[in-house]
């Protein structure tokens, strides 16, 4: 399955309503706040510049030395919190040790909560109610992969290895919601390879390089594979030995070019989204 | 497994605190809102008034028409809101079909939603972070059963079948949290009997009586029968044939004086709890 042509394709429609915004005089607005210089999250947040000015929207990055206290760093959330030029606000992670996350995830306005980690999101999209609300990026993004190759859902046996709120939890919830038999097994499944094996479709989301074999995998399973790893090589690899398992599988995702370029490809989408509703909800 | 035992046992508990808060001057209080007259919905408001007044609780069942609208009923609500005698909230279900549930779902102060469907308490539990946080009375008070009972639930395979807001989603999130591996499995689901003989632990929430026979359940599973189904002879009985179940499973909730009285004990239990909260959040 290839990511990065469909994130093209999904880019393109973003930016078709990017241009409707601007008609109406709307420029979506998203700001990145980045705690500390670690190197990692340097790269992300440029990366996600880099693109949000591409699409067209108001792109800011707010800087914050690693020193910053929790209270500060809400206050500088509540600053865009009230600020009309914002839609869409994404406080990148890790956070540095003297600031709680939850604390910082539920400071920032959920209608402005680009990640969909706001606690009110994740309930909402756990009972379905999901008009108007931002969903998680990654999982979002891979049921846009799922839909774009026809892959149906109701009634088959989804596995999901990891139960994180970027990626298991809320990637649970989509799919329970779309009649999938959710499976969330995790670092203290017993004999997760016999769990694995029973999976229509396997999503892995471990953070372990070539954590799945072929031996892991049924017969014609999809596998989406979410992890962004270095091997032995320092070489970006995923959480499944994709030599050893395309073979066996119907689909698989690659990485790179798999579901990472869905991730970005979905914050920009979900910028304008933020941008329209809370036009309608103004207009 | 003998629900109506540790209820007891429970209601002991919840007796000293109220003492406790009495000491302090603190009544919990607890408002049922009943709309309408649903003759099961009446019962079930009878019950609770019923049992708050022996806890010592304050007990208000307010009766509204099945006429009111949605905004009115939304006006009733934030009048108990800001009312500092009431700490728990519950509107009755079902509501007539003029008022969407979810609307009134959002409408509760997350603060005073004793039966924790606000998506906000849902999204809290679905992260782990349920310090002061209500969670739905029916799987918290499985979670009693099961610790009462000693059941390990690390890394075990637990079967959910049902996905409602009132019991099967925070369920699941309650067993992810305890490190259980989870399967919800629901009226989508292909091969059920397949997926349910995997199950150490199997939790039944389909509402349909004698749904789960022997045949379905792996030899020493502890099943938990959430059902309450009438037979034929309009009897009470659960979704689980307890008859036939009853020499396969290691535990088996019966009904009644399972789940149900689990339920309404941990109704009781959580009023108590969200006054101790607020008065400890104003102390």
């Amino acid at each position: 399955m290839d990511g990065k042509a469909l994130a093209a394709k999904v880019d393109v429609a973003t930016k078709n309503k990017v241009q409707k915004l601007a008609d109406q005089g709307i420029v979506p607005g998203l700001v990145v706040i980045l705690v500390g210089e670690d190197p990692a999250s340097q790269i992300y947040v440029r990366n996600k510049e880099r693109r949000a000015k591409k699409m067209g929207l108001n792109s800011v990055v707010r800087k914050l030395p690693d020193t910053i206290s929790e209270s500060e760093l809400i206050e500088v959330i509540h600053e865009y919190n009230v600020n009309p030029k914002i839609h869409a606000i994404l406080v990148q992670l890790p956070l540095p040790a003297q600031i709680d996350e939850f604390h910082i995830t539920m400071a920032i306005a959920p209608e402005k909560d680009v990640d969909g980690f706001h606690p009110l999101n994740l309930g909402r999209l756990l009972v379905n109610k999901v008009a108007k609300t931002p969903v998680a990026c990654t999982p979002q993004g891979i049921m846009t992969i799922l839909n774009a190759y026809h892959i149906s859902l109701s009634g088959k046996k989804v596995v999901i290895i990891g139960r994180s709120t970027i990626v298991g939890k809320p990637m649970a919830a989509l799919l329970v919601n779309a009649n999938a038999t959710v499976t969330i097994a995790h670092s203290h499944t017993r004999h997760l390879s016999e769990v694995t094996r029973e999976a229509d479709i396997l999503i892995v989301a471990v953070g372990i390089a070539h954590f799945i074999h072929a031996k892991d995998v049924k017969e014609g399973a999809v596998v989406v594979d979410v992890g962004m790893d270095r091997d032995a090589d320092n070489k970006l690899v995923g959480d499944v030995d994709f030599e050893s398992v395309k073979p066996k599988a119907a689909f698989l995702t690659p990485v790179p070019k798999g579901v990472g370029p869905m991730t970005i490809t979905t914050l920009m989408a979900q910028t304008v989204s933020l941008a329209e509703w809370s036009s309608e909800e103004n207009g």
